[in-house]
């Protein structure tokens, strides 16, 4: 390969060579933008400086409370500074960090707990019973709490606080970079859509990478002013507190999503960008007018999870917004493709538009290959067509499942990290998603989108939310079975949805079984088909 | 170190590490940009799909004439789509890419030729006398030439041409990608201004991450339409080839920088973006009035080599250009350093506008470290006042000196790189060359820079072009000698200028000899002042 005929003195030395870490990101800030804020949340105003004097702090009196290097800290926190402050301090002091969705019952944090093995877990003082409760479910040792006390609230009384924590801290002390790009900086569990959820190991390199991405990606420039919509800890918020630092802006923090608090952060912060599920998008949309602010600029939204619906594109866009939507999964450290826009699309407006927007995209700029694959591990013709699971590869893609070494074989067999998501690609490359390739049905030998015949018992007007499964068939393999819960004070029968689903879709398509029953969710809002999968198997 | 206590499975694999190498943008860029214009010359209009296209041609072809992983393929080339493409599709087999100032004499360039060993060297028609001039002087094996022929010119018909070179290359030819991200990439010679040119050379790592940078830095967005002013042989011009790629944009080429030609290029082109010594900036301020072009958005200018002098600035910025200077060397794959512009600054015009913009600035972000260092490698104070040689580390830090590992060892002594520039930082941290090191006066033990010795000669209005050197002194050990260049009809004697320094001069910072002689220069035009040391102690 490209090496020299002679390489004699070319190698790597502390001169030239530097382990990637978003570490470097905030150093550089703490120097550069000294002065700049940096972070924001009510009364408090921290300048790059003190916001890294504070993970400095935070590094030093976690190493003086025994964390080593290759421990994992856990967080149980909003979107609040200790929870960005973290994001740093917690790797500063060569530890790794494991930021828990504050939404999981205790079950499943216990699990965590007991999974990602945490010493320490930072918990807002409104999760402490959360923590406690996981705690007691807990067989092996359980982490020491240290309790975050955000303003306005009171302190339990029966912990060590984050602020005292960050007292004993040295303000001298040296951050442990990393030596090896590779060595791990976060656990992430995925949502549990599709079964228990996985630990996704980030390493430094990536989330490095990451930043870049998300920046050239969002089109961002200096001094963006961040709002934190996604939690951070859902795949670290995206990497964008990690990100900000390098472009010397400001995390605005935002602990209740309302369509107030946004405004009010446009306005008076005077936010740039920010990201969230297309959810967020109607709650702006539906804001009370008192809620509603003025201002001038548009604001960058990423939104991802799902596509932004027509509706939801139409009424949010005029109001002052550009809508990207992204798509990654937890295993790419959130967004890895993103629905580029394209400039000869510009004044393509209403339905073509959300059409264009509808669309998961291309991949990001560093990562190295998005495509639909085929069976055989081929590309899917660009037809808008095919239809083959989303298969990814590069620099965004993690390091592996934490203490799973099966699934994560499996998750990259043959080269490429496998999403689980179904997608048809369009001629120019496009992808979109049609389902999840674990919910598809296949029927009498023909793939069935579960998302194509939810779309079509959504048209109905009593239908207010409903997920189709596939049911065992001797006949047919599997049949379409319908989940429904309808709004509230309507009626409707089996057979007249199964009637209003043949009237727009093909027969095989049609819903054979419908059954009108709760929904069940994970902690972000998705629905878990594998619960209703065993409940079709059953009827 | 971060390392969990399970890593198992969390290993390198190919779906989850690729080695960072800018040919991933082009790659990219040709999927997702494929119909998009990607490079322009005259009649010339390449797409994404087309650019990348020549590119296989020219990896397959220079592979089947012989050239293999690690071998060096040189250009003396202007700013013209072949030289575009030669930073692509010579990587793209393997090679390592070592591109030629044109400006330079036929022995330095044998020297060149014979120090990097190149196989073969892609060679404008303009440049074919050079060429064979320089392969006359050299005695061990020579290059062979590929001539390439630009728009309006004739072939010499003694070579094989360029084109004629791509047609046998195979279009289904797949690139050879790296494997490692510490293989070479490029060599590129120093100006030469110090002394003898070195060959320094380039991983695929540093200018992958280069390419970050100077977005960030350049606040560059998606569709960039980026001026190629810098010469490419100019540090691959500081890396923007290989990053406008990344952002989709176009590189318009410019083959001889008149104020017509950018003009031109921003009018119709729509160029956004340029790089270029404050040379240029006075040619555009000195346009003819029929060269002038309106244009309605800012064009962003880096420019570097010098610090902007105010009266360019006050002349040029209104016209329609943003200027921020950046710093750095070949050393450090071009600009490291940028003159980043504080948003509170936003309103200071004029003088002070100028000074702000005369410092060489902070260090970009996926830099380490620049800062001015004392004899002690300690950083100076941050007070405006001391002196020190800039010092900096991390991935934007070359690989080293080809064949010269003192060299390598010396620059990269105690872990930093030593630039030879002499700076103060002031309080906010922001650099400020006064001299290089090797230029720096030290007469009765106190520092004299050359530099504000030449400013005060300027003032002069007889004085052209001037440049201090020491002269070995018994008494003082060195004292400051002046080697002058008169405005053409003027005329004025040595002890006027002595006098007329001493007016604005402390007394040992004042020539004690004045010499009315010509400028050794540099290619590039930068004074070789390590010629007028040698003349200034035979005297
Ligand atoms: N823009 C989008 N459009 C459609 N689906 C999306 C989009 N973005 C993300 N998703 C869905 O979210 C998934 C990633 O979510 P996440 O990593 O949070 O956990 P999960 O996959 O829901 O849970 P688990 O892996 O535990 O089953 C993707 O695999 C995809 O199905
Ligand atoms: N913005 C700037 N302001 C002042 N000087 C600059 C600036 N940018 C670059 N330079 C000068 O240019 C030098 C880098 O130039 P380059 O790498 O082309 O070769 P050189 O140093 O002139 O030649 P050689 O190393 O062969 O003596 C820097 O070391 C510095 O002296
Ligand atoms: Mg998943
Ligand atoms: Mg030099």
């Amino acid at each position: 390969m490209g090496w020299l005929a002679d390489e004699s003195g070319l190698e790597k030395c502390a001169a030239n060579h530097v382990a990637l870490t978003p570490l470097s990101h905030l150093k550089r800030a703490a120097d550069v933008f000294a002065d700049r804020t940096a972070l924001v949340w009510k009364t408090t105003r921290l300048t790059y400086a003190e916001y890294a004097h504070r993970v400095t702090l935070l590094a030093s009196a976690l190493a003086r409370r025994g964390i080593h290097p290759g421990d994992v800290v856990a967080t149980l926190l909003p979107n609040i500074p200790a929870q960005a402050e973290a994001h740093f301090g917690v790797p500063a002091c060569g530890a790794v960090l494991n930021t828990i969705n504050t939404r999981l019952d205790a079950d499943t944090v216990a699990y965590i707990f007991g999974h990602a093995g945490a010493k320490i877990v930072l918990c807002d003082s409104a999760y402490i019973a959360l923590a406690e409760q996981a705690i007691r479910k807990m067989d092996g040792a359980a982490p020491q709490i240290i309790e975050v006390v955000d303003h306005g609230q009171t302190a339990s009384g029966h912990y060590l606080t984050y602020e005292e924590l960050l007292e004993k801290g040295d303000p001298g002390f040296a951050w442990l970079m990393p030596q090896d790009e590779w060595e791990s900086l976060a656990i992430n569990y995925t949502s549990g859509t599709t079964g228990r959820p996985k630990g996704v190991v980030y390493h430094h390199r990536g989330a490095y990478l990451a930043t870049m991405a998300n920046a050239v990606a969002w089109r961002m420039t200096l001094f963006p002013a961040y709002l934190t919509i996604v939690p951070l800890f859902h795949c670290n918020g995206w990497c964008h507190t990690w990100m900000v630092p390098m472009l010397g802006g400001t995390v605005v923090c935002c602990r209740d999503i309302t369509a107030k608090a946004i405004y009010d952060a446009i306005a008076d912060e005077g936010v740039t960008h920010f990201g969230g599920a297309p959810i967020v998008l109607n709650t702006i949309v539906n804001a009370r007018p008192e809620d509603r602010r003025e201002f001038s600029h548009v604001v960058e939204v990423f939104t991802a999870g799902a596509p932004p619906p027509a509706a939801t594109l139409a009424a949010f866009e005029p109001l002052g917004f550009n809508v990207t939507q992204v798509y990654g999964l937890t295993e790419t450290y959130g967004p890895s493709t993103e629905c580029l826009w394209m400039p000869d699309w510009d004044g393509t407006e209403g339905a073509a538009r959300a059409e264009l927007k509808s669309r998961q995209g291309v991949r990001m700029a560093m990562l190295e290959g998005a495509e639909a694959h085929d069976t055989h591990g081929q590309p899917v013709p660009r037809d808008a067509h095919h239809l083959g699971e989303i298969a990814m590869r590069g620099n965004l893609v993690m390091k592996g499942y934490y203490k799973n070494p099966e699934a994560t074989a499996e998750a990259f067999k043959d080269g490429w990290f496998r999403s689980g998501d179904i997608a048809l690609q369009h001629p120019d490359g496009y992808l979109q998603i049609t389902d999840r390739a674990k919910d598809i049905i296949i029927s009498g030998g023909e793939n069935v989108s579960s998302v194509e015949v939810e779309g079509a018992l959504m048209k109905h007007p009593a239908v207010n939310l409903c997920a189709v499964v596939a049911k065992p068939d001797d006949k047919w393999g599997e049949v379409p079975c319908a989940f429904v819960e309808l709004k509230p004070g309507q009626k409707v029968t089996e057979a007249e949805l199964i009637a209003h689903c043949r009237a727009h879709l093909a027969g095989f398509k049609t819903p054979k079984h419908v059954i009108f029953h709760d929904l069940p969710k994970t902690s972000t809002g998705k629905i878990q088909k594998f619960e209703l999968r065993a409940v079709a198997k059953l009827i």
